[in-house]
């Protein structure tokens, strides 16, 4: 088996370990010569795990010493990043949809540049209610580029799962770029919602793309607070994925 | 050189090379061959740095083919993420604080578990509200376990670095973990920045510990959604390091 594959098992092997409580913060990994024996594999590709592992900002960093758990793994799959059913789902809700509007707009010039196409371009606009076990959530406005628009004619989904039915037609989503930040609640949220108007929501503005860097959708997602975070764990020496600005983004 | 240190360099190099713009999201990196050429390295190290960006979400992962440039570079020092007088100077903004409260209180149980110490210890709790060019940007409640706090006995800060202060103090800070909701200003924090009360806030719920997995301090803070925003790329195939949950972390 080459470096390539096998390090990534230990890797995963040692992650569960962390997710499922075996290995708690604070507890210290066994030593590389002893991982190395466990794995009958070698301290590079023992290394090349461990090092994986600190990127996530599972464990610790200090070289010479044994490695140490530093939190609990928070890890959560690509297709739960971007899809709301399936985050549901994965917390044994039951995820639903209620649309308020769906029509065919000019892009202008906001979602031009954020879907890679013309001012004049023709998008799918939707706003929908996402619900979670029937309580309403989060009021998304969704908007596609024509080519996609094109999978979605035919959709209807009681799970609100775009996600889904656009992977279901072959759209190859890779990657995804998300914002998150806080906003007041505008009167008709706040009637979907069943909140006072102007109550702070969470937001998350979120691109996702095709392996080739072409925008699939471009959502303005926004929360209950009380239904939604967002946790991230840090560690020094290793630069964050993430970016903290002192200003919008 | 090792391959340890080695592939970091590669890495490093490529990164900063989509920083800068150099290489832009849709580019493709030249092929591992090139790339063993240029760096005069294995191509199992070359393959150990792209391994690393991956990780960051900076560039995809298709197999057998090229790599291409996903996104621009979101990566943060850690000294920027869990210090906002460094988030500051790094914008190019001065940083500063108003001390309202400084107090020695009783943990109580909720500050017992996230400080690691019992309800009855004694806890430096400080609300100081946090200015960027003299701008109330944030209003933070900040809380030091005992054995910090006396480090912290002959502090006096224009630009309100508590972290910078505790690091010549000599305390190793490690890692952090934060959660980011919104919340509603309360009447105090609505006067302090400017706000109409119940005017959403961004929020930042950050704890940060020393390689040991010892508590260093726990901070609330409330930031104004104009002031602040986290932004994060997700990549398929790849674990996120942080977790979305629906309902309060």
């Amino acid at each position: 088996m080459s470096d390539q594959q096998q390090y990534l098992i230990i890797a995963s092997h040692l992650r569960e370990a962390i997710q499922s409580g075996e290995l708690q913060p604070g507890d210290k990994l066994p030593s590389e010569a002893r991982l190395s024996q466990q794995f009958m594999s070698s301290r590079g590709t023992v290394r090349h795990a461990l090092e994986k592992l600190r990127a996530e900002g599972l464990i610790s960093s200090h070289q010479g010493r044994r490695s140490q758990v530093l939190l609990p793994a928070l890890t959560q799959d690509f297709d739960s990043v971007v899809s709301f059913s399936q985050r549901c789902q994965e917390a044994g809700k039951t995820p639903g949809e209620r649309i308020h509007s769906r029509e065919m707009i000019d892009a202008g010039p906001r979602l031009a540049v954020q879907l890679q196409c013309s001012s004049s371009a023709s998008v799918l606009a939707l706003v929908r209610v996402r619900l979670m076990d029937n309580t309403p959530t989060m009021v998304e406005r969704i908007y596609f580029p024509e080519e996609i628009a094109s999978h979605l004619s035919d959709y209807q989904s009681s799970s609100g799962s775009m996600y889904q039915h656009l992977v279901e037609r072959g759209v190859e989503i890779s990657h995804a770029h998300s914002t998150v930040t806080a906003t007041a609640a505008d009167a008709d949220e706040a009637q979907a919602l069943g909140v006072a108007p102007n109550s702070p929501l969470f937001v998350v503005n979120q691109c996702v793309y095709t392996a080739d860097g072409q925008p699939v959708w471009c959502s303005e997602q926004h929360y209950l607070p009380e239904l939604a975070s967002f946790s991230i764990n840090n560690v020094k020496e290793r630069p964050s994925p993430s970016f903290f600005t002192p200003g919008r983004a």
